[in-house]
């Protein structure tokens, strides 16, 4: 461990030495290294699969699940998408040297605030080998260095990923220790990224509840939480279920395994009646199991629809993140409640109410305390892509610093700069 | 301590159910409460000063020195002055509700970016009883509720303060939950808000480098680091020097104990003799001892003038926040140095450049990567007043969520709002 930990500190310091010289580069020149890696990963997209297929021949052998191996899996075809995506980070403004407020003082100084890189990012995430380019790219572009923990399964592709990024780097003039992999140093190596104070700036985990927990928990370099996502829709009184039932079927079904996926509905007890069975339904012939409370399995129960895989809700299930084809379903008898439920239960990432109350609508998202909230529209939009932000580094659930989807903007601080002409202190 | 963090995180979950009420209350209401408070603590300044009289006789009791002495003391001046303080909040922009970024997206849903409260904020300080006052002003402002740990010398003090806080609360239909001291459980108060960890949305630290250290090394609440304040001042080859100086004189002298004096003193080769022998006879005839290099000793001795205060330069006197009439002097042979120096021994506050060359300006204030870069100008500038935020809670040397003067605006996080009309993700 105190070999692993000196080793990252070292690796750290001299990411940090490299990133003075890119905190000052012109978006013309970060941008062409941008544009070089994505051909690069193209040109190089064989040798890539190559290392892919030695981690996807590991992870068969020692039992992965189909759902990893496909996250695992970074053929051509997906290198090509991952590759358009950086060139779609070149084309994003430059955040740095965006100024944030400027003002001239009373006493004739001129004062700025600008944006600039934050300097050494940290990032622990797990096996998409896709998630390793998002990220040096976002870097790049905001001039940040950046030490990656990718995760055992996927090593030899992130270590063929690198070695091409650092060969355009080394080609544009820049120090290749810009973009470091610690994949090396195994647990050790992330467990020393969290005690690299000082060395590392900002700590980003991404991946299930566990790493997250883990992170948060035990760093003592800043952490951003993200990801956990218990996200609730609200289906008032006021609604217009013909709105209601697709964008939960889409909320819930479009892509079940991620952050912004629905996870729990609540229903008026004025319209449960009526829409309960519909959306029993229709979630039923999308593959979806209901946990529903008392009000609900009575209402669908008299309503007297078969086949349906529902099953009685326990408090264990308001609190779950299924990221599966389940869903946890309960009558709210006011928007009282269902916000009161909402402040309980939720992670805080996203919820949304259906209404077509002018009112409801103002009271619910000034009420419901989350880094997202939807007004008739389905959860699965709070992304950074989604969000006009190009990539995103991952979706902040916490209050600090960002919240919400981390574009190029949350990877940048600020400095104040003021320009006097001999001004003191009175 | 198990004792004390139950009620510790019952205050902060008290504070956060008032807090859901004031995070919706219009900035007029918000307004009234501090304009009537700024009135009740000249009402009852009486009533303060007495308890503040306790507080001080105790404090000379135990040998308490006169600088901390008068830190501690919350006479009617001082009470005056600070409502005057409070006054000043109201009179400020309310920060929530300001829309940050809006856009339509191609599928014509409407996103806002809104400023939001944070939520409930701790303060651990030291024993001013103003900073008790200034602090709760800026979280009712900006809609949030506080937990304030002042330190046990000012706990009268304190106690007499919140009182006259909650019961103007109280008059206004607020909860008095709002606003919270936890002196009364001692040092287990402190560390108890540190482990508060879902309970306490933020914390800041406001005092000495061991308090500062202590609480950023311990606490499982996020943190923001503020104050310590080794500040440098480069007096470039192409300075004006009859501007130098008397900035120099400022920012050391105006006031000592502050974490925005200058600390250090770096002085281009090419000046150095012309300059250092006129710098070293004004600082001593304000009763600044000086620690000096190698070369600036040379210079000074060979200027020979008498009665300096002028000793040696230890590698330790780099580092050091005198908080003093004390100063570190040393000749660099270039700007280079100078920012090798600076990014090797700065605590990352404020730096300052004194230059009449633009290339070097320009360098000087996009390669030191401080919180504020002064461009000839005094570095006790760097102040939430001076800098038009009204009040500031401190002023944050690291990187996350706020950097400098923290004031209204880093009170808050955001929240993003999309407005649909039942669109559903592709």
């Amino acid at each position: 461990m105190n070999e692993a930990f000196a080793a990252v500190c070292e690796l750290a310091d001299e990411a940090s030495y490299a990133q003075r010289t890119l905190a000052r580069a012109s978006t013309e020149r970060k941008n062409a290294v941008l544009l070089d890696i994505a051909d690069a990963l193209v040109t190089n997209a064989g040798m890539i699969e190559a290392a892919n297929d030695v981690d996807m021949h590991e992870a068969e052998d020692s039992g992965m699940s189909q759902g990893l191996l496909d996250r695992l899996r970074f053929d051509a075809g997906r290198i090509g998408a991952t590759a358009d995506g950086v060139r779609g980070v070149a084309a994003l403004p430059d955040p740095v040297g965006e100024m944030v407020r400027g003002r001239n003082l009373p006493n004739g100084m001129r004062l700025n605030q600008v944006r600039v890189p934050i300097g050494v990012i940290g990032m622990i995430y797990e096996a998409r080998p896709n998630v390793t380019v998002d990220v040096v790219s976002l870097c790049i572009k905001s001039g940040n260095a950046v030490l990656l923990r990718g995760g055992h399964a996927a090593r030899h592709t992130n270590e063929a990923t690198l070695a091409v990024i650092g060969q355009v780097l080394a080609d544009h003039g820049f120090d290749s220790a810009l973009v470091a992999g610690v994949d090396r140093y195994g647990r050790d190596g992330a467990t020393s990224m969290m005690m690299a104070r000082g060395h590392i700036d900002l700590l980003v985990p991404r991946g299930g509840a566990g790493l997250i927990r883990a992170v948060v928990d035990n760093s003592k370099v800043p952490v951003i939480e993200t990801g956990a996502g218990n996200v609730h829709i609200y289906v008032d009184s006021t609604a217009d279920l013909d709105k209601a039932l697709p964008i939960i079927i889409n909320a819930k079904t479009q892509r079940v395994g991620v952050c912004n996926a629905a996870e729990k509905l609540l229903v008026h007890s004025d319209v449960a009646e009526d829409f309960l069975p519909v959306v029993a339904n229709a979630l039923t012939e999308h593959g979806v199991r209901l946990h529903v409370d008392e009000a609900s399995l009575d209402i669908i129960t008299h309503a007297g629809i078969d086949d349906l895989d529902i099953v009685p809700a326990t408090e264990e299930d308001w609190a779950t993140e299924y990221l599966d084809y389940e869903i946890g379903i309960r009558v709210v008898d006011s928007m009282d409640d269902a916000i009161a439920h909402i402040a309980e239960y939720s992670t805080g990432h996203t919820e949304a109410i259906i209404s077509e109350d002018y009112s409801r609508i103002e009271e619910f998202t000034a009420r419901v305390d989350s880094a997202v909230v939807m007004v008739n529209a389905s959860t699965r939009f709070t992304d950074g892509g989604m969000f006009g932000l190009g990539a995103e580094l991952g979706i902040s659930t916490q209050k600090m610093h960002a919240r919400g989807p981390m574009g190029l903007e949350e990877l940048t601080t600020t400095k104040w700069i003021g320009y006097g002409t001999g001004q003191v202190r009175p």
